[in-house]
């Protein structure tokens, strides 16, 4: 199996430390051997480093970058929570909202930016499923928002 | 821990008759410990008590409080499916859908009137993950709709 | 109990080949007795079947069959991964979510065109929860995309 810790190191990957709630609400909850994150935005230091939406004043390479930038925030909470990410036996479902003002726009390739860097660091048997849609706005005007399950070892 | 039967009765909230299906599905499906609530609506009396999207015909607050209903009828269906709200052992997840044409609002500020009173009633130990965003149009031009998932005790 | 199986050959269904991912994941992950599908979209042989938004491009017949071929894909989807259908104990949620620009279209008698199926193939004891919403674009222009959660026999 792959060692999505080695996998980090490897791959030169630094996490950033996981964001902190904008709201009344939790970043991770552990229910069974499942764990739900809230929605996780491209944010840096709980600030937007990406702001507009994709298709309209972000192009589809922004977005995608938007989209690795969430899923990397994902991982820093993830982390934090089980202590290491060799903790986690499955990326069970990646959901990538894009904000849109109705653009067409390569939305597979825009979610690719998140499932990739999952891929990346948890290898070929933990690839999710995936849902993908674009929606009309997102929190602080952020262009993309990922929805994450995991299912984690006992 | 915290009763929620007894914070409610605190609080001076009377839940309302769980609202019923529009279409070929059931309000709640329990599997293993969790339990799926159907898309939670600001109706009363299987009325729309508020229409309209939030930003344009109508405003913040009006989403908040919409926020808020819904959630009331999130409690009103746990309850008729599991008896009491103290069988509730965590609330897993919130998702918070505002309906919107794409305005800039503040969507952590509404999704805030479901959350809170959530953690009212159910207390700072069973706070949810949440995801929010802005979606285009909801059923029956309803402001708000809330996906819930709740743990439950064996 | 209803057979699925037997329900389909009543129905007289033909299972269509189950769709192949458009991106860097799979078309379903099971965890426990959890089965999570992809978002299932209205194809045919890897092929947009409907093209536009429901109330825009196309109107609520189309988005209404668009929402059964959908659901026909993720039974393909669930069979090639369970083996059987009898396999599924319960459908756990069903989230519908619509494109559209914005327009009032009967929503929950869209997601009817997915339910129906369901509840005609599983029987009325697993009939899901469900989330149903309009959002501003769908992968490939697609009119329809399904979330769909499945419990299963051990």
């Amino acid at each position: 199996m792959v060692s999505a810790e080695v996998s980090l190191r490897e791959l030169g990957i630094q996490l950033p430390q996981a964001p902190k709630p904008f709201g009344a609400y939790v970043e991770a909850v552990q229910t069974g051997n499942l764990l739900f994150l809230t929605g996780m935005l491209p944010v840096v230091n709980q600030k937007p480093k990406f702001v507009g939406r994709v298709g309209k004043e972000l192009d589809g390479a922004a977005g995608r970058e938007a989209a690795g930038l969430a899923a990397l925030n994902a991982l820093a909470v993830a982390k934090e929570r089980l202590g290491s990410l060799d903790k986690v036996s499955r990326v069970v479902r990646l959901g990538v909202y894009i904000a849109t003002s109705g653009d067409l726009i390569d939305q597979p390739g825009i979610a690719d930016g998140a499932s990739e860097l999952f891929n990346q660091v948890f290898g070929p048997k933990k690839v999710s499923a995936r849902l993908v849609m674009g929606v009309a706005r997102l929190p602080m005007d952020m262009p993309i928002e990922l929805e994450v399950i995991l299912e984690t070892k006992p």
